[in-house]
């Protein structure tokens, strides 16, 4: 196993990682990799409504996995992943993004306040239900990014869907952080055993699945 | 310009491309690398509840530049790809995800019953709209998987959310195909003199943004 792979090799060798070896874990380097690539991950207007958990707290993981269909992966990879959004996205959320491109840019506040004023526009015109929803579909981007991410590097990565949010809200204290889990990721390495890494990838053929208008 | 790029130069180098290049073209190469990668994206259940609408033609492209807030990177960029997911998923629509599964791994269509049923009772738990909320997080993982792909292999991505989707599924023919766009996205090259490539990078320091719980 060579890294970093290309792109095709990559997701020719990734799979949903289910049954992950309790050995292996991520050396800083590779944690500090997918960290720092999901960190970089683009967001509409580049809002970043998003945090990140990174559990390897094993008493925390246990109650988390009672909170996750008791799905292994929970327990035994190297690390937990959660992918939460903020609750109030609103003015000031996007005021403090706003001063973080100004310093960033070097720029003066006022010259940004057509941009801020376009995202705040936008944000208000959303039920807090959209806004959730807007919210979680820009954290599934940083999903497909560290999926690739891992991929790439050869690092096993098992995304989940099925758990209790609410649960995992309160058993991580998120509540109180203003913060709503969207999605949960293991990552680690594969165990030897893990069936289905031996199968084969099932995806719609090409000519079912991109349409070419030319 | 080396392909290709490690992942964090990949990230590094990326940014959300406005104006691109019209002279310059992706080869078949390339626009097969970034399509396979799509193809092979990673969804809930593995259903791949989406279509990828691959835009090459002008004519099409300066109707949904219209339908797209006059965004010059729709007409401009090589190719504009079309993310849009499936209307109907319902319990055909499984059928025929566990119909290729069978056939892949040649199992019988018996012995994956139970994970059919399983993701029938999902999709019928959930409203139309809920349904199309799931689909379009599935289609944001391949988003960001296209995203990281291409800044793996040095070509420039410009995602939009910026456009009317009804306006766009009718110039497409979409809706006859029970499709509906969720997200727009423009790849190419940059154009030199386009100017958010040379502004630097916004993002929350690694302390705002990830909170490690060991």
């Amino acid at each position: 196993m060579s890294n970093p792979k290309t792109i095709l090799e990559a997701f020719t060798w990734r799979y949903a990682t289910q049954k992950f070896d309790t050995s292996k874990k991520l050396s800083d380097e590779q944690l500090n990799t997918l960290l720092e690539v999901i960190r970089l991950s683009p967001s509409s207007f580049g809002l970043q409504p998003w945090k990140f958990i990174v559990v390897r707290n094993p008493e925390l993981r246990v109650k988390l996995r009672g909170a996750g269909y008791d799905q292994s992966k929970i327990t035994d990879a190297s690390h937990l992943i959660i992918f939460a959004v903020k609750k109030n996205l609103d003015d000031k959320t996007v005021d403090t993004y706003i001063q973080s491109v100004a310093q960033v840019r070097g720029v003066a506040f006022e010259t940004l306040k057509g941009y801020g004023d376009m995202i705040k526009q936008f944000l208000s015109s959303m039920s807090q239900e959209a806004k959730m929803e807007w919210a979680a579909r820009q954290a599934y981007i940083a999903l497909g990014v560290l999926i690739t991410a891992g991929a790439v590097e050869g690092i096993d990565v098992g995304p989940m869907e099925g758990f209790d949010p609410k649960k995992f809200d309160e058993i991580l204290g998120l509540e109180q952080m203003g913060l709503e889990t969207k999605v949960i990721v293991a990552v680690g390495f594969r165990s030897d055993d893990d069936f289905p890494a031996s199968l084969t990838k099932v995806r719609f053929p090409k000519e079912e699945v991109i349409i070419e208008m030319n």
